[in-house]
C-alpha cells in the first residue's frame, strides 16, 4: 500500500474550514493508503517562535479534533514531529546539500513574509522550512502528500533535494514525493473574510452549538439585500457557500429561488443551514467528548504511532548515515 | 570547575601543526577545566559533503591521535557529535530565532568560500555552520572555547544567539561562551607552505620515523643559501621555526651562529631537529600503538563519554523545550 503523509501545525482548535480543506480528505485517504499524520510543532515555531505559548497544549487539541472527525489511530500512524529526533538529524544532514538559493526562490518565502509583516521572519528556520517539510515527507518514504495548488512548489523542492541526494551519493534511498491535489470548497468566515482564528470569524469543530447558532444568525450575507423584501444574490453570499457544502440540491434550488425573489428571508435561509450544521457537528462533538475522557496524556495515547514513526524513520536514517559516512 | 569545549573534524591523521596549534593546549586544559572534546563529523560534512568517504574511519584515527598525545578519557569527556541527536534538535530550534544575516555577515563565510573555490559551498549547511558550532558549545554550558583570533567572530555569534534566546524566552538557560585565545607557534609544511594534508607537506603524529627523517632532510630551508659555504638566515628558514618549538635555547644559539656564519650545513642543523622530533614522536607513537591494540570499536570505547555528553545536553534540552513550548 502506498504511503501518504500530512501534518498540521498545533495552532489552536480546528474549524470547519480545516475539515473541508483537509481533514475530510485525510479521513477518506485512510482507506486507500497507509497514512502518516503528524503534529507539526516545529513548523509552528517557524512563524510563531516569538510567541509559542500554547504549542504544547494545542497538541492535545489537534489530536482530539482529528479523532473527532474520524481519523482512526488503528488505521493511521499519528505522531508528534518534535518527539522524533530523526527529523532534526535528517534536517542537519540535508542542509549540507541544499542550496540556499532553492529556498530563497520558493514563492511562499516572500509571500508569507509579506502576509505576516508584523513578525520578524528573517531567520534560518523560516527560510529552511521547505527543507524541514522535505525531511518530514521523505523520512517516511511517503509517495503522496495532499496539498493545495499553492503548495506544489514545496513538493517540487522536495523532489529536487531527493534527486540531488541520490546523485551525490549514488543511491536510491528516498521516494520522490508527489502532490495529491485536493479540491477545496470555498468557506469564508462569518464576517465574509478568509476564515481565520485571528479574525474571530470561524466555526470551530468543537464549538458550542449555541455559539454556532448565534454566529450563523448574525453571519454576513449579500450586503446589497438590506430589507427582507429586497431580492438577494446567492452567488455573492457567504452563507450560500456553506449551503453548497451542507445542503441538498433541492434545498439549494429552493434557496436560490427564495432568495432571488425575496420569498424567504436570510434567517429562513440560515435556519436550513443550521439544521445541517448541527447534524454535522453533533456526532463530531460526541466523539470528541469520548476521546477527551479517554485521553489523559496525549503523548501516551500517541505512543504506538510515535514508535512506528521512529522505527520507519530509523530504518531510513541508517541508510542515510551509511552513504554520508557519519 | 568551569567547562571547556572543543572539537575537531575527522579529516585524517593529525600532524604536528595540530599538536602545537591545539592538542598541546587541550592536554593542558584538562587539569584546569572540565573538558568536553568531540569529533565534529557533521562539521566535516559542511565542506566535504560531496566526498565524505572517510569520515567514519577517520573518527577512530582522530581519537587515537588524541589519546596518543595525552588526552585522558578519565579526565575529559570524549564523544562524537553525530551520535548525540540533541545537537540536531537544538540546531532546528535555534534556527527559528537566528537571523540569516548574522550568518551571512560572518567573515569566515566568504573567506572559506573563497579559499575552497573548487567546491560548491552555497548550501544551507555551510551557511549555518556557526549556528551548529553555537549548538555544540551551549549544549554543554561551556564557558570557554579555545580558539585562534580568526575564530573570535564565531564566538561572538554564539554569544548573540544566546542573548537573543534569553531575551525572547525570558530565561537564563545557556552560558555565554568566551574564546580562550591560545598562542600558536608558526610551523610551516616541509615545502615552506602552510602545513596541510592536501599539500602532502605534513609531519604526522603517527608518521613512521624513517619517513619523518626523509621529509626533514629534504625539507626546504633558506632558499638563498645555495652552497654549504653560503651564510644562511634562520629568520626566514622554516626549519628554524621548528627549532623554536623543539630545541633548547643553547642549541638555537649555536644554530643561529652556525647558520649565519656558514659554520654548519643545513643537514647538521636538521640532525639536531630530528633528534628532538624523534624523542617527541616516539612516546606519542608508543601510546598510539597501545590504544590501537586496546580499542577495537571506537564507539564502544567512547560510550561512557557519549553517555555523559547525552545526559548533560539532555538536561539543557529539557529546559529549552519547556520555554519554546515543544
Amino acid at each position: 500500500m502506498e504511503r501518504v503523509l500530512s501534518g498540521m501545525r498545533p495552532t489552536g482548535k480546528l474549524h470547519i474550514g480545516h475539515y473541508f480543506g483537509a481533514l475530510k480528505n485525510w479521513v477518506k485517504l485512510q482507506d486507500e493508503y497507509e497514512c502518516f499524520y503528524f503534529v507539526a510543532d516545529w513548523h509552528a515555531l517557524t512563524t510563531s517562535y516569538e510567541n509559542p505559548e500554547n504549542i504544547v497544549e494545542y497538541r492535545r487539541d489537534l489530536v482530539l479534533d482529528w479523532l473527532s472527525v474520524g481519523i482512526d489511530p488503528e488505521k493511521s500512524t499519528l505522531f508528534v514531529q518534535s518527539k522524533n529526533l530523526y527529523h532534526a538529524e535528517l534536517f542537519v544532514l540535508l542542509s549540507m546539500i541544499t542550496p540556499v538559493s532553492w529556498l530563497e526562490r520558493c514563492p511562499s518565502y516572500k509571500e508569507i513574509k509579506q502576509e505576516l509583516k508584523d513578525r520578524d521572519l528573517n531567520n534560518i528556520g523560516f527560510l529552511s522550512y521547505p527543507l524541514l517539510q522535505t525531511v518530514d515527507i521523505i523520512l517516511y518514504s511517503a509517495k503522496y502528500v495532499p496539498v493545495g495548488v499553492d503548495q506544489l512548489p514545496h513538493i517540487e523542492i522536495s523532489r529536487e533535494i531527493v534527486r540531488r541526494f541520490h546523485f551525490l551519493y549514488k543511491c536510491e534511498i528516498f521516494v520522490e514525493p508527489e502532490g495529491l491535489l485536493t479540491e477545496v470548497p470555498k468557506l469564508l468566515g462569518t464576517d465574509g473574510r478568509k476564515m481565520s482564528k485571528s479574525y474571530g470569524n470561524t466555526i470551530m469543530l468543537s464549538e458550542d452549538l449555541k455559539s454556532v447558532e448565534k454566529k450563523i444568525l448574525t453571519m454576513m450575507t449579500d450586503t446589497n439585500r438590506k430589507r427582507r423584501t429586497d431580492p438577494g444574490n446567492p452567488d455573492i453570499c457567504p452563507v450560500f457557500d456553506y449551503h453548497k457544502v451542507f445542503s441538498t440540491d433541492e434545498e439549494r434550488a429552493e434557496i436560490i429561488d427564495g432568495c432571488k425573489n425575496a420569498k424567504i428571508g436570510c434567517i429562513d435561509c440560515k435556519r436550513v443551514l443550521l439544521k445541517h450544521l448541527f447534524s454535522f457537528l453533533e456526532p463530531i462533538q460526541e466523539k470528541r467528548r469520548y476521546y477527551e475522557n479517554l485521553i489523559k496524556d496525549v503523548d501516551e495515547f500517541l505512543a504506538p504511532g510515535q514508535k512506528k514513526a521512529e522505527e520507519t524513520a530509523g530504518a531510513i536514517m541508517e541508510k542515510v548515515r551509511k552513504v554520508m559516512r557519519v
